[in-house]
């Protein structure tokens, strides 16, 4: 981690790279008081608010309802699904005393590490017939779980997410849910993020403790790793039968009810960084910037500024009707480049600068955040222009994260080729046939801590065809996708 | 309380009345196996999602920005500020295992109750000269105080909220903040939830633990009894001072900042219930209603269906383009009088039915949630009717609210006089003198649990005259408010 001011190269340390963008960018500050924690500064909170309101209307819009539920688990629910406290307990924060008194230990709760056991508890309450299926409803919450490396936004002991709970009459219609939203994950990462994302299925050893699969979407890291950054999950009856939530059919039996959840979390702020960023800082597209345009007026008299602010004033309120969100950096006591400077470590999108030269031609500098060169651009149109140049600039980010990836991204058919690709701690993403089994994924991951992101969904990866594993020489239906992975 | 499907009326027993009204509009439930805590239901969750859009907007236009700390504050932060700890330690839930270990009597954690503490520490951090003040900082979060007695919305162990956080470099600066807010809070009151509100000044003994000065929003309830809806706190330098927050002033002097912190929480929405609703449910403001118009088609064979699901269709596109929150009830298998029931608990301000012979007509028939009768309207100009239907609903509820108020406010001069008001149980809002003293007040609400509410601010109540304590008969400056509260 390079000093304050600094940002380390990401081709010297990415790990470093990470942490300088992150703290120069004013996103967020490790709490230290508070184990694992971080807080997130207003500029990082202005990008969840933006991943929020974009993801509360899709979820609105495939018929969900927003709800919330107790922050405080009983103990008990937890150990009411096998697979799910063998998952969870490890990770767990416990509330023991309270109102100045010890709890008895059948009183004593956890801080949810995620919230399928209490909202499976009052599914219960809430369904007795097919008439109250399905039931679709979402969760903005904080959660807990107790992380040993942490590391801000990606792995913190305490994050901000949503997490989506359904009940289904039927388990095709859960399995329709469980791909619907992970569609809207994925659309979501790519058409607002402009992050590209391979749609799959988690191997058993991956998947969420108490499901029956998990699907997820997994993006590439500027450093060629995978980020799972959002996950989609097939309960089948797991928590339908732990928590008694059985309803009618209509046609007179009593059914346990399929269930789905899904969730994606303040770990998407950080995919955004590690897929855009630079070393000279954020990079945000525009879709996600809280500042889209960073005006900046260049005075150095009284009298240039009684000429040149008016003319930024008439931008700025052009911008703003047309839905821009623009801000003008009119602070004294700062030079320009130092302004220039701060605007381009968060990741503003683009910057016009306005001096008085530039008010006598009738013209101003622009330029993106990624871009060769300033352009001259006519003050009269520039408005007009802008929703444009923006657009281009979130299609130019997307196609630029399709590029890497796909030229990080490879075919693999031979162990030496696999250790290759991965030697000294680096990754791609590799395409590779596996025999299907638990112990050769382990195998693999033991040996070079490289594991499968996803089986691909139809259309995600390589079509499909037999092969031989490759680490094992044992039948293979298919490639997966092969990674090291945050 | 009365069984499923009944609402206890309100001159009968309020406080059942009350819990009927929530339960039956479906906005929230106990969550009995969490103590204390209740689950939000989506329509009471979509009714904070009206608060929250507004009020964030409102702080925005006022200059502050969303941020996020943690949820865990360790336990040697709260007793930092000496009259915090005493205010807030017999309230706190302690989390004293995590990740599978006992954690030491130091690294133990407190869910906040509310956060001066821990976002005093990391002021305290960003702040270093007078150029980083003001800092004008809101979080939304949730909270927890461990209470004895609960009531849904009201008082809960866990609740949701925001609060304000601001640090300024004069104290006047920081006065200017608590008053400014106060107004964002009782201008929304007024305006968006069409509840009045009485703004003031806390006394002593009610003011926030830590704080020199407490403002406050009271309502008037349809019990009589105050609400405090919201608070705004002077906190002078005493987290400053606490959490050694400095600053160097533009002079070159290191002084303590000056703070302010302000709060409105799921309260509101108690408040919002108990300030319009009536014997038959809830009744909502438009501003405040997630559905402001269902319609009801009214169709008996499929040939009725197919004449008139299509003018409601119509009807539907034509709200929903206007910006109007509009849902159709076309539920199969329910009477049109069940349906109206239903939409009529949950508060929806207008209802429009369209049958067959509506549709003949040209006309559809509306409903007002209170209204004498209906009234028939043409379905041609229906829609841009609306608008102005629902504003002057809103309107009329705030006369109405503000018309309740004064007819259950007096002027109170004797003790007899002020035990009559108050016998039973019973209240009103009281102007009453009051010697200023801390021991007056508190033997005026040991003998009859009567509170100052507020003294009031400027033109919030009567004008400033010199008087007589109603208690002691010593020297008053003037009336303060006082009332039964929740």
């Amino acid at each position: 981690m390079a000093e304050n001011g600094k940002i380390t190269p990401q081709s010297q340390d990415f790990p470093a790279w990470y942490q300088d963008v992150v703290r120069e960018a004013e996103l967020a500050e490790a709490a230290k008081v508070v184990k694992g924690c971080m807080v997130i500064k207003p500029h990082g909170y202005a990008i969840w608010e933006k991943i929020q309101s974009d993801l509360d209307r899709r979820f609105k819009e495939t018929g969900h309802q927003n709800a919330y539920f107790p922050l405080l688990i009983p103990m008990s629910f937890i150990n009411k699904e096998a697979e799910h406290v063998e998952g969870f307990a490890p990770e767990i924060a416990v509330v023991t005393h309270a109102g100045g008194k010890a709890l008895l230990e059948g009183e004593q709760y956890c801080i949810r590490p995620t919230s399928e056991t209490i909202i499976g508890h009052f599914f219960s309450k809430w369904i007795s017939s097919y008439r109250d299926l399905p039931l679709l409803i979402n969760q903005w919450a904080n959660v807990m779980r107790w992380e040993m490396h942490t590391r801000m936004f990606l792995r913190t002991t305490e994050f901000l997410w949503q997490e989506g709970h359904t009940a289904h009459a039927t388990h095709e219609d859960a399995k329709d849910e469980v791909i619907r939203m992970l569609n809207v994950y994925g659309d979501f990462a790519r058409e607002m993020m402009a992050m590209p994302v391979v749609r799959g299925i988690k191997t058993d050893a991956e998947k969420f403790a108490g499901a029956l699969q998990t699907m997820c979407i997994e993006a590439m890291m500027r450093d060629g790793k995978a980020l799972q950054a959002g996950t989609s999950h097939d309960l089948g009856q797991n928590f339908g039968k732990a928590f008694d939530v059985r309803f009618q059919t209509e046609q007179g039996r009593e059914e346990f009810v399929w269930q789905t959840s899904w969730g994606v979390s303040t770990r998407l702020i950080g995919g955004l960084i590690m897929t855009h960023s630079d070393d000279t800082g954020l990079i945000l597209p525009p879709r996600m910037a809280p500042v889209q345009v960073v005006i900046v007026p260049i005075t150095r008299k009284d009298a240039e500024r009684e000429k040149v602010l008016p003319v930024v004033d008439g931008l700025f309120r052009d911008l703003k009707a047309r839905g821009i969100a623009v801000k003008v950096d009119d602070r004294e006591g700062k030079r320009p480049g130092d302004k220039y400077y701060e605007w381009e470590r968060k990741g503003v999108p683009l910057r016009v600068e306005v001096g008085m030269r530039d008010v006598d031609s009738g013209t101003a500098m622009t330029r993106l955040r990624i871009a060769e060169e300033k352009q001259k651009i006519a003050i009269d149109t520039l408005a007009a222009q802008i929703p444009g140049i923006l657009d281009d600039f979130q299609q130019m980010l997307l196609a630029r994260a399709e590029k890497f990836r796909d030229d990080n991204t490879v075919t693999v058919d031979t162990w030496d080729d696999f250790l290759g690709v991965f030697q000294d701690g680096q990754s791609k993403f590799a395409w590779c046939h596996w025999d299907g089994t638990r112990e050769t994924e382990m195998r693999i991951k033991e040996e070079t801590s490289v594991t499968i992101r996803c089986i691909p969904l139809p259309g995600q990866g390589p079509a499909p065809e037999p092969g031989r594993c490759i680490r094992t020489g044992n039948p293979s239906a298919g490639r997966v996708l092969m990674a090291r992975a945050y």
